[in-house]
């Protein structure tokens, strides 16, 4: 093999692949990226084995070859590299690595030990805008923990019907659901009239999201694609974006699903409340994190609505520490309610809202409540209150 | 106690005062803040023992008393408090406050059970200018670690003569020393014509790095003072500030010092060189950290300067990995020379050298090399070469 590659292209298919490469000291070969040429394009693939990452980047193959690389090894060479060309040539099973006033030799693995990636059969494809999908992943995936007696929570459910995608997620404490409303209703065999739906792993979600994340501070995206291809059949899936110039793959994510059924979440969120407050979202935190301070082992904080009043009370006490008591100010619509909350799930609900105001609707001191942002009907948060001690 | 004080103020307190009240389980009174009143200022203390902490903040005092206050659960609340006054009050040993639309109340501890701080007879002092003296320790901190064999080696050692204050750490692999020059001689006797000198506890050393810190990003300097006092017995030593405004100290950082002879290590500082190296300092950190890659579990990286030549090439290999070369141009004065160094030694000198080009000057394979800024004759770092493998 030998090719020539701007430092910029391969960084950016390392940083890719790269992450799903693990020490694994039983497999070693699950270290490496198998690096290969496909015409005019230098392929990179990892894969754990259950996930695997394809990525395509330009080059200029001057000799076709493949060969397997530590993946955090070359990674973390490439970036010290300047911003220029780098010539790659494969001799003996030796990566030989040359950049300006840099040489590199790696030693590779045998490529052939590289564990050969499954195919998806299908060729029909659902599109979708990428950046909504995206952020409705992120805005439910840390509500999903691995779950070893209902692995069907041990993933992110998504629920397709030919006018929305709904992305779903809980670990029975509470949960968190968005709706993606499509522009046109998708027109294919792949939704029946009852819909498609599959659970997707939590680390396949991740690297869904490490795909498209952007860089803290800089905000350059990895991927600049406008949409994203879903292909699947019944025990993988496989997301795949194109170059935004050729009409040809850049990057693939395959990945396993997780067999079992989602449980019937719909009836657990309320469809009602008997009290309803609007909030600022901002202060809301700020007086739920004092409250945190005072609440203990049992992380409660008590939280009272009196609706002729025009502010709820924040309430926290320990017998160790002392108290906390605040006010904020809040619409306040229905009956009047005193209920204790886990303050850890109310904050990494809120988390996830991000209008200055949100509405926090409540069912009595057990039932069901909701947390969902003023003017977006497309997310909402259900938690389930904690018995007063 | 009653009183009334601004969140700003009493933050700024907490911040300098907590970091050194650590979760202590044998004696949980050093993780309170003592807090009194001093005639018109409110006075916070901690203590770890070795170290005490004093600060003095303005505030508006009703009624004399003290108290004993969990450190964190304090600071932790003040900070999510609006900027606003702040009521203080004790009542049966809870502190209650009140500030805006937030109450609380905090158990205290009993107040006498707090040790005593032990006062410094001497009231001769000696005055510096505090940004360059906390640079001088800021650059040579991360050389001491705790040492069992060696206890002299755990602190910084302040050396001072009338004219300059040098500030010096070593773990024995490699050191470093800061020369402070003062503009005016010191006029105390205080100073004899042999000096005086200690060495401070690393502890001590980092709380007074903590005190003069600048926030990340924001650069908001807890403390905005010119000069600092230092007052100094046999066993013990006070750095003083005052007020900004009125003639009284504000913080008061007081610590035993580490008894033993500081080696006398301007024995191993070289004062000529076989080969001199100039060269730019980023590039040079670069290539390093890319040598670093393949060097092993020795950190070993080889270094080799021809004069005839206008560059250095650098080398690192691994039976495992592969190698790596890189040169990088530099003037070279001297003799030609091969030698090995720990990348990690060299990276964390050069991190402490801001200028952009360096000077590197070595004594063959063997004998201590120096790195020092270009163009400030006042800071220097010596290192041991490694013997080649």
């Amino acid at each position: 093999m030998k090719t020539i590659i701007l430092k910029e292209n391969l960084k950016k298919g390392l940083d890719i692949t790269e992450k799903i490469t693990t020490k694994n000291l039983t497999l070693p070969i699950l270290n490496n990226v198998l690096i290969s040429t496909d015409n005019n394009l230098l392929n990179l693939i990892t894969t754990d084995l259950e996930i695997a990452i394809k990525y395509w980047a330009l080059s200029k193959i001057e000799k076709p070859g493949k060969i397997a690389i530590p993946a955090k090894l070359l990674s973390d060479f490439i970036n010290f590299l300047p911003e220029e060309k780098i010539n790659l040539e494969v001799k003996n099973n030796i990566l030989h690595l040359d950049c300006k006033n840099q040489k590199a030799q790696i030693k590779g693995q045998d490529p052939e030990e590289f564990p050969i990636i499954p195919k998806i059969e299908t060729k029909d494809y659902l599109e979708i805008k990428t950046t909504p999908f995206y952020e409705g992943i992120s805005q439910v995936i840390n509500f999903t923990t691995p779950n070893q007696t209902r692995v069907e929570l041990s993933g992110i459910y998504f629920d397709f019907q030919k006018e929305r995608l709904k992305i779903t997620a809980t670990d029975s404490f509470r949960l968190a659901e968005k709706t993606l409303y499509f522009e046109n209703k998708i027109n294919s065999d792949l939704i029946s009239e009852k819909g498609y739906s599959f659970i997707l792993p939590l680390k396949a979600s991740r690297e869904l999201l490490n795909i498209f994340s952007e860089k803290e501070g800089e905000r350059a995206k990895k991927i600049d694609s406008k949409k994203i291809r879903i292909y699947f059949s019944s025990n993988q899936v496989l997301f795949e974006v194109l170059f935004p110039e050729i009409s040809k793959p850049q990057i693939q994510l395959i990945s396993r699903l997780i067999e079992g059924e989602y449980p019937d979440y719909q009836e657990i969120i309320p469809k009602k409340y008997e009290t309803q407050l609007i909030l600022n979202r901002n202060e809301f935190l700020n007086k739920i994190k004092t409250a945190s301070l005072f609440s203990g082992k049992t992380n409660e904080i008590r939280l009272k609505a009196v609706p002729s009043k025009k502010e709820i009370e924040i309430f926290s006490q320990s017998s160790e520490l002392g108290e906390n008591k605040s006010s904020l100010s809040s619409k306040i619509t229905g009956k009047e309610i005193k209920v204790s909350f886990n303050w850890r799930f109310l904050i990494e609900g809120l988390a996830n809202i991000r209008s200055s105001e949100v509405i926090f609707e409540m069912n009595g001191e057990e039932g069901p409540s909701v947390l969902k942002p003023v003017g977006d009907a497309t997310y909402l948060y259900v938690i389930m209150p904690i018995k007063a001690t």
